[in-house]
Protein backbone atom coordinates (compact mmCIF):
# COMPACT_ATOMS: atom_id res chain seq x y z
CA UNK A 1 0.00 0.00 0.00
CA UNK A 2 1.61 3.22 -1.02
CA UNK A 3 0.89 5.95 2.11
CA UNK A 4 1.10 9.39 2.14
CA UNK A 5 0.71 11.78 4.74
CA UNK A 6 -1.35 14.89 4.27
CA UNK A 7 0.80 18.42 3.57
CA UNK A 8 -0.55 19.18 6.97
CA UNK A 9 -1.70 17.28 9.90
CA UNK A 10 -2.33 16.70 13.95
CA UNK A 11 -1.09 18.12 16.84
CA UNK A 12 -1.56 22.37 16.38
CA UNK A 13 -0.26 25.47 17.76
CA UNK A 14 -2.14 24.63 20.77
CA UNK A 15 -2.18 21.52 21.64
CA UNK A 16 1.56 21.21 21.74
CA UNK A 17 1.56 24.20 23.97
CA UNK A 18 -0.82 22.62 26.69
CA UNK A 19 1.19 19.12 26.26
CA UNK A 20 4.34 21.19 26.80
CA UNK A 21 3.24 22.61 29.91
CA UNK A 22 1.70 19.51 31.27
CA UNK A 23 4.57 17.70 30.77
CA UNK A 24 6.95 20.80 32.59
CA UNK A 25 4.64 20.69 35.16
CA UNK A 26 4.33 17.04 36.07
CA UNK A 27 2.42 15.51 39.28
CA UNK A 28 -0.78 17.67 38.58
CA UNK A 29 -4.36 17.41 37.39
CA UNK A 30 -6.12 19.12 34.74
CA UNK A 31 -9.42 20.34 35.45
CA UNK A 32 -11.75 18.64 32.72
CA UNK A 33 -9.56 16.13 29.48
CA UNK A 34 -6.19 18.51 28.38
CA UNK A 35 -7.16 17.35 24.92
CA UNK A 36 -9.58 15.49 22.88
CA UNK A 37 -7.24 12.68 22.60
CA UNK A 38 -7.62 9.72 25.21
CA UNK A 39 -4.65 8.15 24.27
CA UNK A 40 -2.36 11.22 24.92
CA UNK A 41 -4.67 11.65 28.27
CA UNK A 42 -3.34 8.12 29.27
CA UNK A 43 0.49 8.71 28.64
CA UNK A 44 0.07 11.98 30.33
CA UNK A 45 -0.81 10.19 33.62
CA UNK A 46 1.45 6.97 33.20
CA UNK A 47 4.84 9.17 32.09
CA UNK A 48 4.10 12.41 34.00
CA UNK A 49 1.69 11.95 36.83
CA UNK A 50 -0.79 14.14 35.58
CA UNK A 51 -4.34 12.84 35.92
CA UNK A 52 -8.07 14.59 34.87
CA UNK A 53 -10.40 15.57 37.72
CA UNK A 54 -13.88 15.83 35.92
CA UNK A 55 -15.64 17.74 39.38
CA UNK A 56 -14.72 20.28 42.12
CA UNK A 57 -15.27 17.56 44.26
CA UNK A 58 -12.44 15.73 43.33
CA UNK A 59 -10.06 18.15 43.13
CA UNK A 60 -6.67 18.24 45.54
CA UNK A 61 -6.17 21.63 46.12
CA UNK A 62 -2.75 20.68 47.13
CA UNK A 63 -1.54 19.86 43.68
CA UNK A 64 -1.05 21.81 40.86
CA UNK A 65 -4.65 22.46 38.63
CA UNK A 66 -4.25 22.64 35.03
CA UNK A 67 -7.21 24.80 32.72
CA UNK A 68 -7.73 22.36 29.31
CA UNK A 69 -7.01 23.48 25.60
CA UNK A 70 -10.48 24.25 25.76
CA UNK A 71 -11.12 26.34 28.10
CA UNK A 72 -13.62 26.37 31.07
CA UNK A 73 -16.23 28.60 32.15
CA UNK A 74 -15.71 31.29 33.87
CA UNK A 75 -17.72 30.22 37.04
CA UNK A 76 -15.42 27.35 37.05
CA UNK A 77 -12.43 29.27 36.91
CA UNK A 78 -13.54 31.83 39.94
CA UNK A 79 -14.40 28.33 41.84
CA UNK A 80 -10.78 27.25 41.39
CA UNK A 81 -9.44 30.92 42.33
CA UNK A 82 -11.51 30.90 45.44
CA UNK A 83 -9.91 27.53 46.70
CA UNK A 84 -6.69 29.59 46.10
CA UNK A 85 -5.86 26.66 43.97
CA UNK A 86 -2.77 26.88 42.37
CA UNK A 87 -4.05 27.23 38.63
CA UNK A 88 -2.16 26.89 35.78
CA UNK A 89 -3.66 27.81 32.60
CA UNK A 90 -3.35 25.47 29.49
CA UNK A 91 -6.21 27.54 27.73
CA UNK A 92 -5.37 27.79 23.64
CA UNK A 93 -4.58 31.90 23.16
CA UNK A 94 -6.83 30.72 19.84
CA UNK A 95 -9.68 29.69 22.54
CA UNK A 96 -9.08 33.32 24.94
CA UNK A 97 -9.67 35.45 22.54
CA UNK A 98 -13.51 34.56 21.74
CA UNK A 99 -13.80 34.76 25.86
CA UNK A 100 -12.36 37.95 25.83
CA UNK A 101 -14.43 39.15 22.73
CA UNK A 102 -17.50 37.79 24.09
CA UNK A 103 -17.26 39.85 27.34
CA UNK A 104 -15.71 43.09 25.84
CA UNK A 105 -18.22 42.99 23.29
CA UNK A 106 -21.51 42.25 25.72
CA UNK A 107 -19.70 44.85 28.05
CA UNK A 108 -20.48 47.63 25.47
CA UNK A 109 -23.87 46.52 24.83
CA UNK A 110 -23.48 44.11 21.51
CA UNK A 111 -25.07 41.10 21.79
CA UNK A 112 -23.12 38.42 20.84
CA UNK A 113 -23.40 35.84 18.45
CA UNK A 114 -20.93 32.92 18.44
CA UNK A 115 -21.53 30.10 15.80
CA UNK A 116 -20.61 26.93 17.27
CA UNK A 117 -21.85 23.91 19.22
CA UNK A 118 -23.21 24.79 22.33
CA UNK A 119 -22.51 21.51 23.78
CA UNK A 120 -19.05 21.55 22.92
CA UNK A 121 -16.83 22.38 25.81
CA UNK A 122 -15.04 24.91 24.10
CA UNK A 123 -18.06 27.04 23.50
CA UNK A 124 -19.75 26.88 26.92
CA UNK A 125 -16.14 28.39 28.26
CA UNK A 126 -16.92 31.31 25.50
CA UNK A 127 -20.43 31.59 26.39
CA UNK A 128 -19.89 31.89 29.79
CA UNK A 129 -17.88 35.20 29.50
CA UNK A 130 -20.91 37.16 28.01
CA UNK A 131 -22.72 39.76 30.24
CA UNK A 132 -26.34 39.24 28.61
CA UNK A 133 -27.35 36.08 27.28
CA UNK A 134 -25.64 34.98 23.75
CA UNK A 135 -27.07 33.23 20.92
CA UNK A 136 -24.85 30.02 19.97
CA UNK A 137 -26.00 28.86 16.09
CA UNK A 138 -24.85 26.37 13.78
CA UNK A 139 -27.02 27.80 11.64
CA UNK A 140 -29.24 31.16 9.81
CA UNK A 141 -32.57 29.56 10.67
CA UNK A 142 -31.44 29.94 14.63
CA UNK A 143 -31.18 33.68 14.40
CA UNK A 144 -35.15 34.71 14.68
CA UNK A 145 -34.50 35.31 18.45
CA UNK A 146 -32.11 38.48 17.81
CA UNK A 147 -34.22 41.96 17.65
CA UNK A 148 -33.77 44.33 14.69
CA UNK A 149 -31.87 47.27 16.07
CA UNK A 150 -28.97 45.60 18.01
CA UNK A 151 -25.54 45.81 17.69
CA UNK A 152 -24.54 42.05 16.63
CA UNK A 153 -20.41 40.72 17.55
CA UNK A 154 -20.01 37.56 15.69
CA UNK A 155 -17.38 35.30 17.02
CA UNK A 156 -16.71 31.64 15.90
CA UNK A 157 -15.77 28.40 17.65
CA UNK A 158 -12.15 27.90 16.36
CA UNK A 159 -13.00 24.89 14.59
CA UNK A 160 -15.41 26.02 12.22
CA UNK A 161 -15.90 26.17 8.50
CA UNK A 162 -14.48 29.79 7.23
CA UNK A 163 -17.52 29.31 4.60
CA UNK A 164 -20.24 28.59 6.69
CA UNK A 165 -18.96 31.27 9.30
CA UNK A 166 -19.17 33.55 6.49
CA UNK A 167 -22.60 32.54 5.56
CA UNK A 168 -23.83 33.66 8.88
CA UNK A 169 -21.61 37.43 8.46
CA UNK A 170 -23.38 37.92 5.20
CA UNK A 171 -27.14 37.30 7.05
CA UNK A 172 -26.76 39.73 9.79
CA UNK A 173 -24.45 42.30 7.73
CA UNK A 174 -27.46 42.40 5.01
CA UNK A 175 -30.35 42.59 9.03
CA UNK A 176 -27.92 44.66 10.63
CA UNK A 177 -26.56 48.04 10.45
CA UNK A 178 -23.74 47.08 12.35
CA UNK A 179 -21.51 43.62 12.65
CA UNK A 180 -18.54 43.83 14.22
CA UNK A 181 -16.98 40.15 13.16
CA UNK A 182 -14.04 38.36 14.56
CA UNK A 183 -12.81 36.10 12.47
CA UNK A 184 -12.17 32.91 15.21
CA UNK A 185 -11.52 30.12 13.20
CA UNK A 186 -8.16 28.65 13.91
CA UNK A 187 -5.98 28.62 10.75
CA UNK A 188 -4.46 24.79 11.93
CA UNK A 189 -7.92 23.72 11.28
CA UNK A 190 -8.35 24.90 8.46
CA UNK A 191 -4.72 23.67 7.08
CA UNK A 192 -5.23 20.55 7.99
CA UNK A 193 -8.58 20.52 6.19
CA UNK A 194 -7.28 21.98 3.21
CA UNK A 195 -4.44 19.63 3.18
CA UNK A 196 -6.84 16.83 3.63
CA UNK A 197 -9.19 17.44 1.02
CA UNK A 198 -6.48 17.89 -1.15
CA UNK A 199 -4.93 14.34 -0.16
CA UNK A 200 -8.05 12.89 -0.39
CA UNK A 201 -9.26 13.49 -4.08
CA UNK A 202 -6.42 11.76 -5.09
CA UNK A 203 -6.70 8.86 -2.70
CA UNK A 204 -8.97 5.60 -3.17
CA UNK A 205 -9.01 5.48 0.87
CA UNK A 206 -8.62 7.69 3.57
CA UNK A 207 -7.77 7.16 7.68
CA UNK A 208 -8.71 10.46 9.49
CA UNK A 209 -6.59 9.51 13.06
CA UNK A 210 -7.85 11.25 16.00
CA UNK A 211 -10.43 11.49 18.95
CA UNK A 212 -13.97 9.97 18.10
CA UNK A 213 -15.35 12.77 20.44
CA UNK A 214 -13.05 15.72 18.53
CA UNK A 215 -15.07 18.03 16.42
CA UNK A 216 -12.34 18.91 14.05
CA UNK A 217 -11.44 15.34 13.86
CA UNK A 218 -14.96 14.21 12.82
CA UNK A 219 -14.77 17.49 10.00
CA UNK A 220 -11.71 16.39 8.71
CA UNK A 221 -13.80 12.89 7.95
CA UNK A 222 -17.09 14.97 6.65
CA UNK A 223 -14.30 16.83 4.17
CA UNK A 224 -12.73 13.73 3.15
CA UNK A 225 -15.94 11.97 2.48
CA UNK A 226 -16.84 14.53 0.24
CA UNK A 227 -13.73 13.13 -2.23
CA UNK A 228 -13.50 9.57 -1.50
CA UNK A 229 -16.39 7.57 0.04
CA UNK A 230 -13.51 4.84 1.77
CA UNK A 231 -13.11 7.23 4.56
CA UNK A 232 -12.36 5.88 7.89
CA UNK A 233 -11.95 7.52 11.52
CA UNK A 234 -9.87 5.45 13.96
CA UNK A 235 -8.55 6.48 17.30
CA UNK A 236 -4.97 4.36 16.91
CA UNK A 237 -3.95 1.45 14.84
CA UNK A 238 -5.42 -1.47 16.47
CA UNK A 239 -9.05 -0.48 14.57
CA UNK A 240 -7.60 -0.72 11.30
CA UNK A 241 -9.51 -3.32 8.99
CA UNK A 242 -7.35 -5.02 6.64
CA UNK A 243 -10.67 -5.58 4.30
CA UNK A 244 -10.68 -1.87 4.16
CA UNK A 245 -7.33 -1.74 1.65
CA UNK A 246 -8.42 -4.21 -0.67
CA UNK A 247 -8.35 -3.26 -4.19
CA UNK A 248 -7.08 -0.42 -3.30
CA UNK A 249 -3.80 1.40 -3.87
CA UNK A 250 -3.68 4.54 -2.57
CA UNK A 251 -3.91 5.11 1.15
CA UNK A 252 -4.34 9.01 2.53
CA UNK A 253 -3.62 9.59 5.90
CA UNK A 254 -4.53 12.94 8.20
CA UNK A 255 -4.87 13.66 11.51
CA UNK A 256 -7.23 15.77 14.03
CA UNK A 257 -5.55 18.88 16.21
CA UNK A 258 -5.05 16.48 19.05
CA UNK A 259 -3.63 13.45 17.07
CA UNK A 260 0.00 12.87 18.55
CA UNK A 261 2.67 11.79 16.17
CA UNK A 262 3.64 8.65 18.54
CA UNK A 263 -0.38 7.36 17.27
CA UNK A 264 0.11 8.66 13.79
CA UNK A 265 3.59 6.84 13.05
CA UNK A 266 2.12 3.46 14.24
CA UNK A 267 -1.04 3.82 11.86
CA UNK A 268 1.43 4.73 8.90
CA UNK A 269 3.73 1.72 9.92
CA UNK A 270 0.91 -0.68 9.52
CA UNK A 271 -1.18 0.33 6.60
CA UNK A 272 2.34 0.53 4.91
CA UNK A 273 2.43 -3.10 5.71
CA UNK A 274 -0.12 -4.36 3.54
CA UNK B 1 -49.61 50.64 -24.77
CA UNK B 2 -50.01 49.41 -21.45
CA UNK B 3 -47.77 51.40 -19.01
CA UNK B 4 -46.85 49.66 -15.63
CA UNK B 5 -45.30 51.94 -12.46
CA UNK B 6 -43.09 50.16 -10.62
CA UNK B 7 -44.12 49.14 -7.11
CA UNK B 8 -41.06 51.50 -5.31
CA UNK B 9 -39.57 54.11 -8.01
CA UNK B 10 -38.23 58.26 -7.44
CA UNK B 11 -37.80 60.41 -4.62
CA UNK B 12 -35.95 58.41 -1.86
CA UNK B 13 -36.64 60.00 2.15
CA UNK B 14 -33.00 62.26 1.59
CA UNK B 15 -33.78 63.70 -1.56
CA UNK B 16 -37.72 64.84 -0.43
CA UNK B 17 -35.98 66.05 2.67
CA UNK B 18 -33.50 68.15 1.01
CA UNK B 19 -35.91 69.78 -1.83
CA UNK B 20 -38.35 70.31 1.56
CA UNK B 21 -35.39 72.17 2.67
CA UNK B 22 -34.34 74.18 -0.25
CA UNK B 23 -38.26 74.81 -1.00
CA UNK B 24 -38.49 76.13 2.83
CA UNK B 25 -35.26 78.22 2.82
CA UNK B 26 -36.13 80.09 -0.81
CA UNK B 27 -33.79 82.77 -1.91
CA UNK B 28 -30.51 80.71 -0.90
CA UNK B 29 -27.53 79.02 -2.86
CA UNK B 30 -26.85 75.07 -2.95
CA UNK B 31 -23.02 74.02 -2.50
CA UNK B 32 -22.65 71.62 -5.59
CA UNK B 33 -26.08 70.56 -7.37
CA UNK B 34 -28.47 69.83 -4.48
CA UNK B 35 -29.55 66.56 -5.93
CA UNK B 36 -28.97 64.21 -9.22
CA UNK B 37 -31.37 65.66 -11.28
CA UNK B 38 -30.85 68.81 -13.30
CA UNK B 39 -34.73 69.20 -14.01
CA UNK B 40 -35.70 70.03 -10.15
CA UNK B 41 -32.61 71.92 -9.83
CA UNK B 42 -34.00 74.39 -12.80
CA UNK B 43 -37.49 73.98 -10.96
CA UNK B 44 -35.91 75.34 -7.90
CA UNK B 45 -33.93 77.97 -9.44
CA UNK B 46 -37.30 79.21 -11.31
CA UNK B 47 -39.76 79.10 -8.41
CA UNK B 48 -37.44 79.81 -5.21
CA UNK B 49 -34.84 81.10 -6.22
CA UNK B 50 -32.22 78.72 -5.07
CA UNK B 51 -29.02 78.76 -6.96
CA UNK B 52 -26.17 75.81 -7.45
CA UNK B 53 -22.56 77.53 -6.92
CA UNK B 54 -19.93 75.07 -7.60
CA UNK B 55 -16.83 77.01 -6.34
CA UNK B 56 -16.35 79.39 -2.84
CA UNK B 57 -15.25 82.35 -5.19
CA UNK B 58 -18.93 82.47 -6.77
CA UNK B 59 -20.88 82.11 -2.81
CA UNK B 60 -22.30 85.14 -1.72
CA UNK B 61 -22.35 84.89 2.15
CA UNK B 62 -25.34 86.95 2.81
CA UNK B 63 -27.51 84.10 1.61
CA UNK B 64 -27.81 80.80 3.62
CA UNK B 65 -25.93 77.92 1.89
CA UNK B 66 -27.51 74.74 1.60
CA UNK B 67 -25.59 71.37 1.73
CA UNK B 68 -26.54 69.03 -0.76
CA UNK B 69 -27.79 65.90 -0.08
CA UNK B 70 -24.84 63.88 -0.83
CA UNK B 71 -22.52 66.06 1.05
CA UNK B 72 -19.35 67.42 1.17
CA UNK B 73 -15.50 66.87 2.51
CA UNK B 74 -15.14 68.01 5.67
CA UNK B 75 -12.31 70.99 4.40
CA UNK B 76 -15.21 72.54 2.14
CA UNK B 77 -17.32 72.51 5.19
CA UNK B 78 -14.82 74.24 7.17
CA UNK B 79 -14.12 76.52 4.89
CA UNK B 80 -17.55 77.84 5.22
CA UNK B 81 -17.62 77.59 8.74
CA UNK B 82 -14.80 79.90 8.62
CA UNK B 83 -16.55 82.43 6.57
CA UNK B 84 -19.14 82.89 8.99
CA UNK B 85 -21.90 81.22 6.21
CA UNK B 86 -25.55 80.68 6.93
CA UNK B 87 -24.98 76.77 6.97
CA UNK B 88 -28.05 74.67 6.04
CA UNK B 89 -27.37 70.92 6.11
CA UNK B 90 -29.56 69.19 3.83
CA UNK B 91 -27.13 66.39 4.00
CA UNK B 92 -29.26 63.18 3.92
CA UNK B 93 -28.83 61.24 7.19
CA UNK B 94 -28.24 58.19 5.67
CA UNK B 95 -25.02 59.87 4.20
CA UNK B 96 -24.17 61.76 7.36
CA UNK B 97 -23.68 58.18 9.20
CA UNK B 98 -20.86 56.98 7.01
CA UNK B 99 -19.22 59.92 7.53
CA UNK B 100 -19.37 59.46 10.76
CA UNK B 101 -18.37 56.09 11.08
CA UNK B 102 -15.63 56.95 8.90
CA UNK B 103 -14.54 59.74 11.51
CA UNK B 104 -15.05 57.49 14.12
CA UNK B 105 -13.83 54.33 13.30
CA UNK B 106 -10.36 55.95 11.73
CA UNK B 107 -9.91 57.55 14.97
CA UNK B 108 -10.30 54.20 16.77
CA UNK B 109 -7.49 53.43 14.96
CA UNK B 110 -9.33 51.36 12.54
CA UNK B 111 -8.29 51.02 8.61
CA UNK B 112 -11.60 52.29 6.58
CA UNK B 113 -12.13 50.23 3.85
CA UNK B 114 -14.87 52.14 1.20
CA UNK B 115 -16.84 50.48 -0.88
CA UNK B 116 -17.90 52.93 -3.82
CA UNK B 117 -16.92 54.84 -6.36
CA UNK B 118 -13.83 57.07 -5.36
CA UNK B 119 -15.24 59.99 -8.52
CA UNK B 120 -18.71 60.03 -6.41
CA UNK B 121 -19.64 63.21 -4.75
CA UNK B 122 -20.62 61.37 -1.72
CA UNK B 123 -17.90 58.91 -1.41
CA UNK B 124 -15.17 62.33 -1.75
CA UNK B 125 -17.44 63.67 1.54
CA UNK B 126 -17.01 60.27 3.23
CA UNK B 127 -13.38 59.93 2.35
CA UNK B 128 -12.48 63.39 3.69
CA UNK B 129 -13.58 62.23 7.37
CA UNK B 130 -11.29 59.54 7.79
CA UNK B 131 -7.83 60.36 10.17
CA UNK B 132 -6.01 58.45 8.12
CA UNK B 133 -5.90 57.23 4.17
CA UNK B 134 -9.32 55.26 3.57
CA UNK B 135 -8.87 52.71 0.83
CA UNK B 136 -11.94 53.16 -1.66
CA UNK B 137 -12.67 49.99 -3.79
CA UNK B 138 -15.31 48.77 -6.32
CA UNK B 139 -13.55 45.63 -6.59
CA UNK B 140 -11.70 42.69 -4.13
CA UNK B 141 -8.61 43.76 -6.43
CA UNK B 142 -8.26 47.09 -5.29
CA UNK B 143 -7.46 45.53 -1.54
CA UNK B 144 -3.83 44.22 -2.36
CA UNK B 145 -2.72 47.69 -0.21
CA UNK B 146 -3.92 46.53 3.39
CA UNK B 147 -1.45 44.88 5.61
CA UNK B 148 -2.08 42.05 7.69
CA UNK B 149 -3.07 42.85 11.34
CA UNK B 150 -5.04 45.60 10.58
CA UNK B 151 -8.35 46.59 12.18
CA UNK B 152 -10.65 47.03 9.42
CA UNK B 153 -13.99 48.90 9.35
CA UNK B 154 -16.10 48.51 6.25
CA UNK B 155 -18.59 50.76 4.79
CA UNK B 156 -20.17 51.50 1.93
CA UNK B 157 -21.67 54.12 -0.35
CA UNK B 158 -25.81 54.16 0.14
CA UNK B 159 -26.64 53.54 -3.61
CA UNK B 160 -24.09 49.76 -3.94
CA UNK B 161 -25.65 46.65 -4.24
CA UNK B 162 -25.77 44.49 -1.04
CA UNK B 163 -24.40 41.24 -3.11
CA UNK B 164 -21.40 43.50 -3.65
CA UNK B 165 -20.98 44.89 -0.41
CA UNK B 166 -21.10 41.45 1.37
CA UNK B 167 -18.65 39.41 -1.16
CA UNK B 168 -16.21 42.20 -0.16
CA UNK B 169 -17.19 41.72 3.51
CA UNK B 170 -17.14 37.98 3.53
CA UNK B 171 -13.09 38.69 1.48
CA UNK B 172 -12.35 40.99 4.40
CA UNK B 173 -13.58 39.02 6.93
CA UNK B 174 -11.61 35.50 5.63
CA UNK B 175 -8.23 37.71 6.04
CA UNK B 176 -8.46 39.28 9.02
CA UNK B 177 -9.34 39.04 12.37
CA UNK B 178 -11.29 42.00 13.02
CA UNK B 179 -13.70 43.59 10.74
CA UNK B 180 -16.20 45.89 11.66
CA UNK B 181 -19.11 45.70 9.05
CA UNK B 182 -21.44 49.24 8.88
CA UNK B 183 -24.34 48.24 6.26
CA UNK B 184 -24.73 52.00 5.28
CA UNK B 185 -26.39 51.05 2.33
CA UNK B 186 -29.64 52.74 1.94
CA UNK B 187 -33.45 50.45 2.21
CA UNK B 188 -34.57 52.91 -0.66
CA UNK B 189 -31.98 52.20 -3.29
CA UNK B 190 -32.44 48.28 -2.49
CA UNK B 191 -36.51 48.75 -2.43
CA UNK B 192 -36.15 50.54 -5.83
CA UNK B 193 -33.97 47.80 -7.56
CA UNK B 194 -36.08 45.13 -6.42
CA UNK B 195 -38.98 46.86 -7.62
CA UNK B 196 -37.58 47.48 -11.39
CA UNK B 197 -36.31 43.80 -11.29
CA UNK B 198 -39.65 42.38 -10.79
CA UNK B 199 -41.08 44.61 -13.47
CA UNK B 200 -38.76 44.47 -15.67
CA UNK B 201 -39.17 40.36 -16.08
CA UNK B 202 -42.92 41.31 -17.59
CA UNK B 203 -42.27 43.81 -19.40
CA UNK B 204 -41.31 44.31 -23.37
CA UNK B 205 -39.96 47.55 -22.74
CA UNK B 206 -38.71 49.12 -19.76
CA UNK B 207 -38.59 53.20 -19.26
CA UNK B 208 -36.00 54.49 -16.29
CA UNK B 209 -36.54 58.03 -15.69
CA UNK B 210 -33.86 59.99 -14.13
CA UNK B 211 -30.23 61.91 -14.05
CA UNK B 212 -27.85 60.44 -16.72
CA UNK B 213 -24.93 61.31 -13.84
CA UNK B 214 -26.82 59.72 -10.83
CA UNK B 215 -25.48 56.36 -9.49
CA UNK B 216 -28.44 54.75 -8.32
CA UNK B 217 -30.56 55.52 -11.81
CA UNK B 218 -27.73 53.86 -13.65
CA UNK B 219 -27.79 50.93 -11.55
CA UNK B 220 -31.46 50.47 -12.31
CA UNK B 221 -31.11 50.45 -15.75
CA UNK B 222 -28.50 47.87 -15.64
CA UNK B 223 -30.81 45.62 -13.32
CA UNK B 224 -33.81 46.21 -15.76
CA UNK B 225 -31.70 45.51 -18.79
CA UNK B 226 -30.27 41.75 -17.39
CA UNK B 227 -34.23 40.99 -17.76
CA UNK B 228 -35.25 43.33 -20.61
CA UNK B 229 -32.70 44.27 -23.28
CA UNK B 230 -35.11 47.24 -24.26
CA UNK B 231 -34.33 49.10 -21.53
CA UNK B 232 -33.78 52.63 -21.95
CA UNK B 233 -32.90 55.50 -19.66
CA UNK B 234 -34.16 59.00 -20.08
CA UNK B 235 -34.12 62.17 -18.14
CA UNK B 236 -37.63 63.19 -19.71
CA UNK B 237 -40.67 62.66 -21.84
CA UNK B 238 -38.81 64.57 -24.61
CA UNK B 239 -36.10 61.96 -25.54
CA UNK B 240 -38.58 58.91 -25.94
CA UNK B 241 -38.82 58.01 -29.32
CA UNK B 242 -41.51 56.40 -30.72
CA UNK B 243 -40.14 53.24 -32.76
CA UNK B 244 -38.87 52.06 -29.27
CA UNK B 245 -42.39 50.89 -28.89
CA UNK B 246 -43.17 49.34 -31.96
CA UNK B 247 -44.87 46.04 -31.45
CA UNK B 248 -44.68 45.78 -27.80
CA UNK B 249 -47.65 45.60 -25.22
CA UNK B 250 -46.41 46.06 -21.46
CA UNK B 251 -44.04 49.35 -21.03
CA UNK B 252 -42.52 49.02 -17.19
CA UNK B 253 -41.56 52.70 -15.73
CA UNK B 254 -38.98 53.01 -12.80
CA UNK B 255 -37.00 56.12 -11.96
CA UNK B 256 -34.12 57.13 -9.43
CA UNK B 257 -34.13 58.30 -6.41
CA UNK B 258 -33.53 62.04 -7.43
CA UNK B 259 -36.10 62.05 -9.77
CA UNK B 260 -39.08 64.60 -9.20
CA UNK B 261 -42.99 62.98 -9.48
CA UNK B 262 -44.05 65.87 -12.33
CA UNK B 263 -41.04 64.57 -14.72
CA UNK B 264 -42.35 61.19 -13.75
CA UNK B 265 -45.99 61.65 -14.49
CA UNK B 266 -45.27 63.23 -17.97
CA UNK B 267 -43.18 60.42 -19.29
CA UNK B 268 -46.34 57.98 -18.36
CA UNK B 269 -48.60 60.07 -19.90
CA UNK B 270 -47.01 60.78 -23.31
CA UNK B 271 -46.33 56.26 -23.13
CA UNK B 272 -50.14 56.09 -22.52
CA UNK B 273 -50.57 57.69 -25.72
CA UNK B 274 -48.92 55.49 -27.81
Amino acid sequence: MQVELARKYGFCFGVKRAISIAEKCGDAQTFGPLIHNQKEIDRLSRDFSVSTVESFDHLDTNKPIIIRTHGIQKSDLQNLQNKDANIIDATCPFVTKPQMICEEMSKEGYRVVIFGDKEHPEVKGVMSYSHNKPIVILSIEELSELKLGQKIALVSQTTRKIENFLEIASYLISKFSEVRVFNTICNATFENQEAAHELSKKSDIMIIVGGKNSSNTKQLLRICKNNCAQSYLIEDENEIESSWFEGKKRCGVSAGASTPKWIIDKVVAKISDY
